[in-house]
């Protein structure tokens, strides 16, 4: 076994990284650009920050920007470059701005790019760091979402990697590491069923935001939490996965997992599964994305099964949550559609965190919206983004429709 | 992910594997081999049989031999060899026996080498194969346990292969793949907990054989199902681990957990745990040796968590069951204790089998042939049989002096 442990294996990871390595993180003041920034902090010598960018929070960005040395600071939103440029002076930092000034810092060269601004602001740098053949730690979910098939051909052209930083895809890729994916007979995302996993459809109907957003495992944001609680999140991962590992859209299984600790298995055609596991904290798979193709160091805490006694498993009711179902027939129906179903999805959130629709009314508006018109697949950004201005004004239209 | 699954994740596994693979198996008739050569028959044209063995079954190691057209028959009781000759006239199989015959079938070029000759009468051929280099997948229990640091130094020097069968060991060799040894933070080896899991102490002072030998998941001989009943197969196993995955005795864990549906961890330094999951069929671990570095395909059942319904865990019970403990105080002692210990287990659960001596006797007869002597290491596959003859002498001069 030395010598399966110690060549055999050595195969996949190189003796060392060149230290220190050179980081850029895009969305640096969100949840999962700090908790990259935490890892950062655990081992600072071994990273060189090139680019940190925000959209808005000027304040915060100019402080990790002094924290951390970084080359540059971006700030989105070109209102606040005066502040930002304030708060930095005396610093070596340069301070750039706006869509064009993200696009420049995604062509600054950098071993690593963690992909973490949200929403479709994201795309065009994501997409700029992939045609610049990065490697590039993806956690906007959007940019697989809608414009996943112009993602996977820009880093399948330059050559760019793409590591999954969403727990679900990051332990999929990790349960792929030594295996080949024509090897793999399914994958299974697991959900935790969200907060009416028990709920009756006569409960779900009226139930209001405040239930919606109580997560039980995981804190996040309220739109990522209606999406669990409707699982539509558990969706858009089937469409995300399908871009990342082509396994065959009937070979990507979803299955209810109430404790979050098997983060998603990949079954092999020889029915070896392999999963895996770790305590809900986001920090885990973002140090896996951060170290690849190593293991860093975290001062996260252990898997403690003996203590969590046990985990449940059980199927997905498709009648209570017809969500992933929807997204599993979007991306059967090709082109468009998911770019589609993500934009009426964010419209219709926000509808029911508004008050303005009951929580089933989500899945029924989304529905609606995919039924109306089937748009040509997106042949560029600019596709993705009109098909997306346009499903959002159908949503709305539908919403003030039922007012 | 283009890029990361057919790229990156390929240089693990060569693109193809010269077909046919010629393979010999050690132990063609017993339950392991049988399983192999299942696995063999699903794809016949993709295999090349050099050699089988068997102990004394000539009949049916004849009828192996024919029908995989095995170039060499080895039988290990040199008087099986006329009837093992009769019964394959008119065929090409050349007809071998007695240890010398093992040991030139060890000689014979393979491309993988199936170890499963059960007991110490496999020591000396898989210490043969292992200096001629080869990729040996190993199911002989004994061979780590009691001549581990030997085996480990052979494969070391000849740069063969030990792909370990077990399903625990197998489980932590695929979580392995992809990782670094030095990466590890900790691995955890499955129990099931045995039959006795939930007795109480008193409840197994009076248990016979009958109860120690029905084992909850897997279907087993007498030996290993009392070894599971005691738990000191998970003591072997550690012993095995120890040797296979130099990660420091003190980060090899056991966990129980009854279900045997999980079949051992590796947690890594980021905080992220693999495990490896399957039904509990021995084909399951047989063919990720078997097709290594490549996943061959199977007809074992799927894995169903959503049917299995609940996973449990719970932490070992050291004053119930002291074997894992005497067993991890033999690896620390070092020199011959692995070996006493294994020698004196198997004479106290003979005897046990017998019904001479209670289920408690067991760890306790092992503890004191352990206490009354202690080796030097042995420095040679001699050496270690000295050491077993020794200590079996002991174990069954304790036990008639209880008679």
């Amino acid at each position: 076994m030395m010598t399966t442990t110690h060549t055999a294996l050595a195969h996949v990871a190189p003796a060392s990284i060149a230290a220190p390595r050179s980081i850029s993180i895009f969305g640096a003041t969100g949840s999962v650009g700090a908790s990259t920034l935490d890892l950062v902090r655990l081992d600072p010598g071994a990273y060189r920050v090139v680019a940190l960018t925000a959209q808005t929070q000027a304040t915060e960005l100019a402080a990790l920007a002094r924290e951390f040395s970084a080359e540059v600071a971006v700030i989105g939103d070109p209102a606040q470059h005066q502040a930002l440029a304030a708060a930095l002076a005396g610093t070596k930092t340069q301070v750039w701005s706006g869509p064009q000034g993200l696009l420049d810092a995604a062509d600054l060269d950098a071993d690593w790019t963690m992909a973490a601004i949200v929403g479709c602001a994201g795309l065009a740098p994501i997409m700029r760091s992939l045609l610049r053949g990065r490697c590039v730690a993806l956690a906007n979910k959007e940019a697989l979402v809608s414009a996943g098939a112009l993602m996977i051909e820009a880093a399948h052209t330059s050559g760019a990697t793409l590591l999954p930083v969403d727990s679900e895809h990051n332990a999929i890729f990790q349960c792929l590491a030594g295996g080949r994916i024509d090897e793999v007979e399914s994958i299974t995302l697991t959900a935790s069923g969200g907060p009416f996993r028990q709920w009756t459809l006569d409960q779900m109907r009226v139930a209001g935001p405040e239930q919606a957003v109580a997560h039980p495992n995981w804190s996040m944001g309220a739109k990522i939490s209606v999406d669990s609680a409707t699982m539509f999140n558990k969706g858009l991962e089937l469409i995300e996965a399908h871009h990342l590992f082509p396994v065959g859209l009937e070979n990507i299984r979803i299955l209810v997992h109430p404790q979050s600790v098997i983060h998603s298995m990949v079954e092999y055609r020889d029915r070896s599964t392999l999963a895996q596991l770790g305590a809900p904290d986001m920090r885990i798979p973002i140090a896996s994305a951060l170290g690849w193709p190593r293991r860093i160091v975290t001062n996260c805490a252990p898997l403690d099964l003996a203590t969590i006694g046990q985990l449940t498993f059980e199927p997905l009711d498709d009648v209570r949550f017809p969500g992933p179902g929807i997204c599993r027939a979007a991306i059967a129906a090709g082109g468009g559609a998911p770019a589609i179903l993500n934009a009426a999805n964010e419209i219709a959130v926000s509808a029911f965190l508004g008050k303005r629709i009951g929580f089933l009314d989500i899945a029924a508006i989304v529905s609606q919206v995919l039924a109306r018109y089937s748009p040509s697949a997106p042949q560029s950004l600019q596709d993705v983004l009109g098909i997306d201005a346009e499903a959002r004004a159908e949503a709305r239209c539908i919403i003030e429709a039922k007012d």
